[in-house]
């Protein structure tokens, strides 16, 4: 274990610590609600971006510096795994995710893509049983590969829909085999350029039947992992089909998959989508779809996606209060979808960029606890909404109220006063409560 | 008849006209894929942006000059219904839609309401049959008032969602009346201003309830006419509840109202939710789901809802051709919900701006027709998209491949060039027909 | 004194008080760097969100229950008058600012409406006398009426210019006689529509030289107070010419008006062009031209201005540091040109409202405070650009470098490694400032 | 010549052709108010979208396939110049633009980079000798390579600042070897990714500095070229500190630099910084400050710059017009920054995406020339401000008024009726030109 040799595991050591590779507020055994603070945010890192993003952008090359770098193909492939599971055990961090593509480089044909693939899967096995930590949930990488121009399940050509079909094969094998406590679908670029060009029914059929096939094979090969697909507005494409929580559930119920699915929600997709996070949790909650959390957040001046590491107190404070809603995660986690800055390309960066997303969670957690017990927001709404407890408010409720005695009720009555929704009161409790938990 | 003395019949005088008031593109009796142009635009005009509008802004009064003003009360809804109907006459348009409040005033309770609006929609009656207008739809204003603060069937307080039920009862009790063609639900404030006081679920389920009684009081009292709910993403509420297509769509499988429904599409909702107006209308219309149009265009640069007059060659050509591949918009059309700017305050502006979005969509239906009479994007799609009609791909289609059949069919199988987009090509092709039809 | 009789003296009452009606983090004596809270923050309360608006939005009609709700005229301008400076006295505030129009209602010509402003202005200069309150700033609505519905200064009709130029004149003859210690300068309608229509050239010429008028009027009649020239993107127009900092600072150099004007920077106007709080300030700054804030905040994810009480810590933070780097506003202050939500109705979400803007500014400069005091970013910006401190740096900055001694200097060395920016550890810090002053 | 063997010399075959490899409305030699329209256009092609571009983005490896596919270094950098100069015969095109790195490949030093710079250049000297194209302008690519990380004159390094210098100092004697009529400065990542560590007031006096360094070294050397500033807003900085057309004269006239400075304006970055193609174009012309275009489009839903080639009849016309009332664009061009997407990965797409472009720009010429020539918008903007002409508006323009004389004049004074805008009339002429030309 030397790759990240300057760097000791990284400890609680509370709020007013000045160590920059310490937690100010994550400490894995606290006890919040119940459970500790480790089972609540079951936080997990992003393979791509920790180990094989190299620090391109559309107007730039590689800028950052790696352990691993001068090393290629499957050696820089293994480099990589020795590197990853130093690195979870230095952050104090159970779970990782990965895209095929990001353990193993392909081959000229899928069958040699998936003997790469198989060497380092074995690898990795090996080190989740002396280390103890767990895949959170592994994916298919159907985007980067130009065969995937024109999508995977939706590419106009068949023969890429026939391998990307053999492809999540071969990810739910993996599954299987490394005990993936999910399986997620992202969208790559499952959406189109332009609709001169396009057959969006055809696609969405398709898109569903690659699902419904996943759903089969699952089955027959006894993966019971949750399913999860992520949406996204845009980027790659111009509209991808995915487009938020809501127009996923759509697409679930019209293919009648929404039995199986659950939503892995990420941040800054929600803005892309021009939504807030929490609101993105709050309709997947009550649609009994909140899966898993890609946690990261973007800027709200640039239309694309960001992937920064959250650091923002607000959004993590209201996402941990809708998954406290929702009973925690159950089999998901808070995976980092997030990238350091190109110019933060030291390896300690690494770091930084995790510890800063995980107490900032960490203290979201501690904030939206309190919020919970207290029934602060709780208490405010039941009385807000309490006219529908009696009288012709749950006649509404329990479906004896027609438009007949609706009418019959109202049509004499003079204006009733509205009471104040106090939105500013509310948001001034917060801050409270963000600063002084 | 005076209300617009200045202004003669508008007539269609072709493209080289130089009468400011007469149409250059719209030629109602012109013969397109076998209608005529009346039968596929189906033109209303909006009572509430041409009668009652005033042109006040947030930042603004009133600035309109109009035939009408000194009038009050019941006396100024009398003079608006007889300047309607010379308007709808005057322009050469067949229908007209309403909210119950831009035709008559509110009274101190509903009933006195009701009254004020059975005196109004008794004498429109009158005027309908004499002139042959129709109504295209008519709907209920539960926004303005200040009882709506919060919502109407998605109110805190259940005196609201009573009030809300009865206003809707009447308002299919006048659909039926005047046989209105459609009847149409737009969620004014159905929607939230923060989460921190929201219960969604409940105000969700809410929306539902109340649309299934206006299902079960329709076929009470024999109302045919199609329900159709309106999407629009935000304004005046942070978060509306019926977003886009996709997510109204959502809402209505959820609640099993799916069959009952269509929507009404309006071209700014769709791109203040980053859509294109085309694409909120070729998703609609693959769910079965288009019913209506909201003529008007937004700002790309601007925020808000700005309903301008559809003006742009572009957007008309591709809604028009979606809704052409829709057979049409059978019980819906095309209404302009659309306002003159503030600065366009002399009555004839009305007319230059019907004028405006009436020759626009008339241009679009001409090349619309055109490339569908031509095939030019249905041949390009149908090559494209040829591997699915034969060997893999049709196992595919058919439902015989399984992620077995497929892996095994593509596993050796080197990398497949692809074909290309050709998406400049498919966009010079779209100007050529726009200029040389 | 009993229009808000319901609320007493609003107190500091630390941290923990569980009171809604107290500061928890604005103490006006408190100590920061010197100067008391007071002295810094120099908050003022905006006459029109607070005492003239009614909660109608371009949907609906007024909610505000207010407690000169009955009254009209003259008699309603002075119950607002005595209501404001029980307002200002609750509240603790020094100062405030408004608009003519705001105190005073208009005349059917302008000799009219400047006797109506006349007999208010002289009962406000009563009331600041007893109470010490003061007049930040005052300003002329140039956009309601709709005699500016093409502009004010930038109208395409002379008569418009004189009559905004009147109208200024008056304005600074009551600012002298209040003794304000700014006078604004807000663009209301200093935009365009459309180009189609428009001379933009002879639009900004126009409105220098009103401007420049304004200068000599004010040298004449001995007013000292600042100008300040307030940038907006857009809204009411779909461009407004002060479109940001940059933009305006451009515009005062181009007319040779720079040493006059500094810039009233809003927060929610700073987003809707695309830039941070925090950036416009910054830029305002470092040209000298920092002259006052409008202390609200807007929505992210909505495209108009929402003028929300500003909340949000990260941004009262910020912005305060920059205020700080200043020395501090001078003659400016914090306006609080952010209104209650329309939801928001009763009167004592008036100070809900404020305390929240004031507590969350009271907070951002002390986190701003010890971020200074520590040198948290100023030791890490020197460090970073420590080479500019010496050899090949330092001719840079003493411009004795040229090209050809910069060549000479480089054209050999390879490649030297860059070092990190350190933006997640810096965000990082800035959380633990925020929850551990 | 083989490189595009496919590919005839695309000609001129009229708006009725169906030859996808011919011009519909550009016609070279076609005499448009007294030039031809190869003189008013002057399209440039861009060396760095159409030979060095491979169509990978951020989510995806290259697609495109190019006859120069498996050439490598300076072979491959020959190749292209080839291919290049067969391209710019075949499409018509007299101009091209490029990047010092687009055309040679970088060495371990800059003075191995210079000397394969200096290889191809003395190649494409020859290409232009014996072909008659010319050089539009040329730029130095600074931020590409790693070391321009935190920018390249904005840096946070000195040793960087003075290989940018020194990489211009190649670039000017490059510009004057080979005659380019301009030299562009687009400020790559001269901007910031956050204020935490960043010294806005120093990068931007050094920005400065390194522009005054290039004018001392244009005299020195005798380049007499245009120099051009690029405004863009954002990308891949998060601000970046050219935002837009006023900013940038803005910092222009702070640092003394405006007589020597135009701008290269680009339809994507002016829309990326909220405003229109024609609103940018039109700020730059009434401060003397247009000098060359970026001819591109991007997409108004989404927020990164496509790139794509320009299709929109109502953006070229619209931006041609303003470049007729600039006299033309004198030294500048319409260089096709565009790229076809990335799922146009043919060869012959570089054809259809110029040959779109051009025809677009062809088309918008003439609508724009037939305005111009008719007068439409300029006798109405000439009505419009009429008033300006005589009277009290004189006195305004002539400087003789001042607010006394302005007072009197207004003050008892009835409101006066405001005239139309007529946005919606001049919106419909606007249409009729576009398709009756």
């Amino acid at each position: 274990m030397a790759y990240f040799a300057d760097v000791e595991k990284v400890q609680y050591e509370g709020p007013k610590s000045r160590n920059p590779l310490a937690f100010k507020y994550y400490n894995p055994t606290e006890v919040v609600l119940g459970k500790t603070m480790e089972e609540h945010l079951r936080f997990a890192v992003s393979y791509w971006h920790t180990f094989t993003l190299q620090g391109n952008d559309p107007f730039g090359l590689p800028t950052m510096v790696r352990p691993w770098d001068g090393f290629q193909g499957m050696e820089l492939a293994k480099k990589r795994v020795e590197a990853a599971f130093e690195f979870f055990d230095k952050l104090n961090v159970n779970y990782f995710c990965f895209h095929d593509r990001d353990i193993a480089p392909e081959g000229s044909t899928l069958r040699e893509t998936n003997h790469n693939l198989d060497v380092i899967v074995n690898m990795i096995q090996e080190y989740m049983k002396s280390s103890g930590k767990k895949l959170l949930w592994n994916t298919a990488n159907m985007f980067s590969n130009p065969r995937f121009v024109h999508g995977a399940a939706t590419s106009a050509d068949a023969n890429v829909f026939a391998f990307a079909a053999a492809q999540v094969k071969k990810g739910l094998e993996v599954a299987k085999q490394l005990g993936a406590e999910n399986y997620v679908f992202w969208g790559g670029r499952e959406g189109y350029e332009t609709l001169l060009n396009t057959d969006m029914k055809l696609e969405l059929d398709n898109m569903a039947r690659l699902l419904q096939m996943a759903c089969d094979y699952a089955d027959e090969i006894g993966f019971t992992g949750q399913f999860l697909l992520e949406p996204k507005p845009k980027e790659p494409t111009k509209h991808q089909y995915d487009f938020d929580a809501a127009t996923t559930i759509s697409f679930l119920k019209t293919h009648g998959l929404d039995g199986r699915f659950k939503l892995n929600i990420e941040a800054n997709h929600a803005t892309l989508a021009g939504h807030t996070f929490e609101h993105e949790l709050y309709v997947s909650r009550i649609h009994n779809a909140l899966g898993s959390v890609d946690a990261n957040q973007g800027d709200p001046l640039l239309g694309w996606d960001t992937d920064e590491f959250p650091t923002d107190l607000y959004s993590t404070t209201l996402a941990m209060y809708q998954i406290l809603k929702n009973g925690g995660l159950h089999s998901g986690g808070l995976n980092f979808d997030a990238k350091v800055r190109r110019a933060s390309m030291t390896p300690v960066d690494l770091f930084y960029g995790h510890i800063a997303g995980m107490d900032t969670f960490a203290r979201g957690l501690q904030v939206a606890a309190r919020l919970t017990e207290d029934k602060v927001l709780d208490n405010f709404i039941e009385e807000r909404y309490s006219s529908y407890q009696s009288e012709i408010g749950k006649t509404i409720l329990d479906g004896t109220a027609t438009f007949k005695t609706l009418e019959e009720y109202i049509i004499d009555k003079e204006f009733v006063v509205q009471t104040s929704g106090r939105q500013e009161l509310l948001l001034s409790v917060l801050n409270q409560y963000l600063l002084e938990v």
